[in-house]
């Protein structure tokens, strides 16, 4: 007999709307008191009582935001809450529930929906996130992602933008800069997949940064780790769009300007070699690269030794007065103003 | 000099994409206590305290939910609201916040954007809801939308899809099948435009079933009624995939059966009359047309005197036993099984 290499195919229209919903959100379970009621109804219901909430949403666009020739679709579920997780982190909150909506063409069948929502349950365990809500439909070509994630705080933990003060630290999580040079390398390989199909690609020496771009984790451990030492940020914003957009965000909200310090923007050793490989200079990717997720915030002087020596955290500059506007100081001790040049994607 | 045809169209790429959200939401004021925080941080912040959150999200996909060559961008985006809030309605909670994702592409100009986000505005504006969040990218083709709206309600006010019990009446509010046949005469009319875009279209006729299918309103008017009339549900859901599809839901998550009789089932004469143009049976419409928005309930025979003639609402049939099923009583009083013929996504 010919083996069927489409047995592991199953068709969207078999199943329906709800039958979709209902099959690929069956395992997911409420595990927080706040959920009260999770996928089936209307709407979700959550007891959020006496806390306040954060809510945020972000969409994702096959062919934007992601590109499946080398983007698995389970990763592609995981990121999808990690993006959204960790603007919540970002608000010094907690993440306790979210709503994920998909739109896909027919070409996907039901195993590549069931990949995506193994995703979506890993990020939602390993965070302890309920998925409460959703929509599937059709879309008349690729793939998009919605996520919104709720989250809850005590009104005094909240961390906003707007909250820096002149002579506050710059302090930034992990390293930067991974994420944009794990992207490139996939873009190369593609590239080189293309001409020759055959061609294995070697990804093992670009580990570190390939997984940065692939699987990217919100930093809650952060915000735990924040806790533990009592320091609480002036001011906090993730890094999605790259350390110079979201400086500048900070400076705008806040109404201060900065110092930034060339020689302290953390990296790793990979992220160094790949940068020399690809010729590109290591400090514009860290500023303009975007997607490391890591944290940036800003902290009292007097919070100094309680951070002072934490591997995970990095002293990257100082927040100034408005009027002196934003800095790069260079290694060669040159002042150059920071200007936004993070994803536009509207550009090109 | 030339006329410049091109002065009102602007380039979103000359923005970015914090300038593009900044100046399409720079007019959206927050009217509720609940909303802390709006726009502008990494999240917005609510404050629902003491009450139970509802949320819900529904996604939009040009090409599949809507078409842009007869849907005018403030409807769309005023029925991109509207979808949402009926959700909220239907758990019989008020909705108080939602956030607006949207994906487009180059060829739309920043003023398109603007008209969507004036449709926002109305919906917000008349039901009451701030706009308290979003996203805004680029797509590779058409436009995707994506809502998140929220809403509260003590936890004794909500109703559920869960709670009919045999023997309740069904009832459902204003009228059935004119947003379906108003989509039928929308594209009769795109059909006869691409023979001959000479041809102007006479919608006049049709005005009651076109404006059903691209500015439906959410039924709060019903739930402040039920309100006023101290009416609570049993059970309740909103017909967004046909009342076939609706009742089936009830019954299957109430556990119940139903009988749905055929001739109380409303239906505007415009309704019937376009039925006959098309050659189409009104009842298959009503039952399988969807898009009308309007609500669809469970009350208990003792509140029947206090809803009894109230030109919103219509008793269309009364709950059963589960081992009877769900079946609608036609005018020639044959029983026929209800199946869910509403609207498939995935199919064709």
């Amino acid at each position: 007999m010919l083996e069927d290499k489409n047995q592991q195919r199953t068709a969207l229209e078999n199943l329906g709307e709800f039958g979709l919903i209902k099959h690929l959100t069956k395992d997911f379970n409420l595990k927080h008191n706040s959920s009260l009621v999770g996928i089936g109804d209307d709407a979700a219901v959550l007891d959020l009582n006496g806390k306040k909430t954060v809510i945020t949403t972000d969409m994702l666009v096959e062919g934007v935001h992601f590109d499946l020739s080398y983007m698995p679709l389970k990763h592609l579920g995981y990121k999808s809450v990690i993006v959204n997780l960790s603007d919540v982190y970002a608000m010094n909150a907690l993440a306790t529930q979210i709503t994920v909506s998909i739109a896909v063409s027919n070409r996907f069948p039901l195993e590549a929906l069931e990949e995506f929502y193994a995703g979506v349950a890993m990020a939602c365990r390993l965070y302890n996130v309920d998925l409460v809500g959703g929509d599937t439909t059709s879309s008349t070509r690729g793939m998009l992602i919605s996520v919104t994630a709720v989250g809850v705080a005590e009104e005094a933990e909240l961390v906003y933008r707007s909250g820096a003060k002149p002579n506050d630290l710059l302090v930034v999580s992990g390293d930067l800069g991974g994420a944009y040079l794990g992207l490139q390398v996939l873009e190369r390989e593609k590239e080189v997949f293309k001409v020759n199909p055959n061609n294995q690609p070697d990804l093992e020496p670009y580990s570190y940064i390939v997984e940065r771009q692939l699987k990217p984790e919100a930093r809650k451990d952060i915000i735990d780790l924040l806790e533990k030492l009592e320091v609480k940020p002036t001011a906090m914003i993730d890094i999605s769009d790259g350390l110079s957009s979201e400086i500048l965000h900070l400076c705008e909200q806040s109404n201060v300007g900065c110092n930034l310090f060339e020689d302290k923007i953390p990296l790793d050793p990979t992220v160094m070699s790949a940068s020399e490989e690809f010729k590109m200079d290591s400090t514009t990717i860290a500023l303009s690269g975007g997607e490391d997720y890591e944290l940036l915030f800003t902290i009292d002087q007097n919070d100094f030794e309680k951070i002072k020596g934490n591997p995970n955290l990095t002293v990257i500059g100082h927040m100034t007065s408005s009027n002196e506007g934003a800095h790069l100081i260079t290694r060669g001790d040159t002042k150059v103003p920071i200007s936004a040049q993070g994803w536009n994607s509207f550009s090109e």
